[in-house]
């Protein structure tokens, strides 16, 4: 009887029918209580009750996030941009005549008056010399290496060490209530997917992003391969983050979180669907453990966003106030 | 005591660990046994062994299945043209002009001749007039509207009961061993993504085909809706397929199922990467249940893909022999 009992007991726990013990513990430790933490808390709440006026089957749980400046760091410059400027480097010896080319030369000599006058037609020689004219195959194995040996100028630890902790937390909680989550992004696709699924538990296949132009051939092998082209194909931002949604996933997102007005389009798209939705907009308010910036920036500009989820009681998240961590715990001490 | 023990025996029911006697039925009923049918139980038992040389990961398990001819029936047209035909009789009355204006005339008066004749062009113009000029709200709604009241010209059964029991339980037996499955077709992706869910439980994220662009505007009433704009963005079709799988899945399949040389370019891919593979050929050569046709139809044509299948060993699917039932049984008597 009492063996009996006991196993009885074991089965409980191992079918997670003794859950409420387990679920007591706090899902969002690096969020501070307050109206910010309790309004994600409720509308998880309220759209995965059962029976409830709100509830949301899980299929129709999708959740997408911005990734630069939303789930990593952006600042000072963007991390695509940073790998960029170090695959120059890291690839120089190979391409001697970099030396005396613009803007290839104000890179190697850290001239940065240079590299401005050469304006975006620079940049875009420099995002199609270190993204193009390869495989899928390489582009993501030197992604893989940088992120293995880079650092970021600053905060001095590897890029994919500067994501936020609150928000891996936020991700694993949504998951653990049936959502789907979705990186929807300006950034490069093949670079996100590099590390997404390992960094936020986002797989490929969850990876929305703009992307250039690929073409299938038989490499010289014989061998099928995918080649990246030096041809813009969709930039997956403003007015491009809806039409992202709609080709990648075909499923309005019941809840969205940006930090700029890149992701505008995104909340006004996600909120006018019908039934409980969630806008949530991260703002940059901490000089101290991160970056404080918004109307002004360079990177990263919040300002019609600002307004707008403020009028529409949108979910304003103040770092400073709302994030009790910002960066997970180093893992190379 | 006795209230004890029951209440263990439900629960071991409940929680599936009661699970070997029900593993013990036939996952694939409608599939006749013999090397096809065995070759995809060897492969998902082996891609699943954990341990074994050729496991696989859950995450990394894609399967990638085309749709016309692999998962429903293509004969005597794609069903997306037949859906386009039934549109512009539907809004004839919408459009007094098109009674005496090619192709639409043509296709109001079943004149096959008239419509042969206005060529490729014309059939762009019908696929323009039906698809697109509309939000992806309204042309959702039409082809909800056409699944639930067309009938199939010949077989006189809704389009999507002409899907492939055999292929509904292959679906379901990949994923209950920890497969995702995909669409990857030629035909237009938000036509498929209205069924592929109820029909396939295939949700719209796992639907990637061709597409039109589609543009982000502000709607009359102030909301934001997605437009169907009349020009091609994509066409997941041949070299296309293993391009979109890149574009949409971001990971190489370790299986993939299509019928026609427009799937040679996806099962080359496939095969084409490390460790197990599974590349499937359906071929139709059952006219009395379905249709038999291969190397000189006009649609689903099947002649290089055939070839090299069989030199490289693919597992070719024969209908006739294979399949002990065609199509599922039907919904409304």
């Amino acid at each position: 009887m009492s063996k009996l009992r006991a196993a009885f007991t074991a089965l409980l726990l191992i079918c997670g029918l003794a859950a409420p013990a387990f679920a007591q513990s706090d899902p969002l430790p690096s969020w501070n209580d307050g109206r910010t933490r309790q309004a994600i808390l409720d509308f998880v709440a309220k759209v995965t009750r059962e029976g409830g006026p709100d509830f949301v089957k899980p299929a129709e749980r999708i959740a997408t996030f911005d990734n630069d400046g939303t789930l990593w760091a952006e600042q000072p410059a963007y991390f695509q941009l940073q790998f960029a400027f170090d695959e120059v480097k890291r690839r120089a010896a190979e391409n001697p005549d970099w030396k005396n080319k613009e803007p290839f030369r104000s890179v190697l000599n850290r001239d940065l008056k240079g590299l401005a006058a050469s304006g975006e037609k620079g940049l875009l020689q420099i995002m199609a010399a270190t993204h193009t004219g390869m495989t899928t195959d390489q582009f993501a194995t030197a992604v893989t290496n940088w992120l293995a040996s880079a650092r970021h100028p600053t905060k001095q630890r590897a890029y994919d060490e500067l994501v936020y902790q609150p928000q891996l937390e936020l991700l694993a909680f949504l998951r653990a209530n049936g959502f789907k989550t979705f990186i929807v992004s300006g950034g490069g696709v093949e670079l996100m997917r590099v590390f997404a699924e390992k960094t936020y538990g986002i797989p490929p296949e969850q990876v929305v992003g703009s992307s250039g132009v690929v073409t299938f051939r038989l490499g010289s092998d014989g061998k099928p391969e995918l080649f990246k082209q030096g041809k813009v194909e969709f930039i997956d931002d403003g007015p491009g983050k809806p039409v992202g949604i709609n080709r990648f996933i075909g499923r309005r997102p019941i809840l969205a979180f940006g930090n700029s007005d890149g992701d505008l389009q995104m909340l006004q798209y996600t909120t006018a669907g019908p039934g409980a939705r969630l806008a949530l907009i991260l703002h940059h308010t901490d000089a101290e453990r991160e970056w404080a910036y918004d109307r002004t920036s360079r990177i990263g500009k919040l300002d019609k966003a600002l307004d707008e989820g403020k009028a529409k009681g949108w979910t304003i998240v103040d770092m400073k106030a709302d994030w009790k961590t910002v960066f997970p715990p180093e893992r190379r001490p």
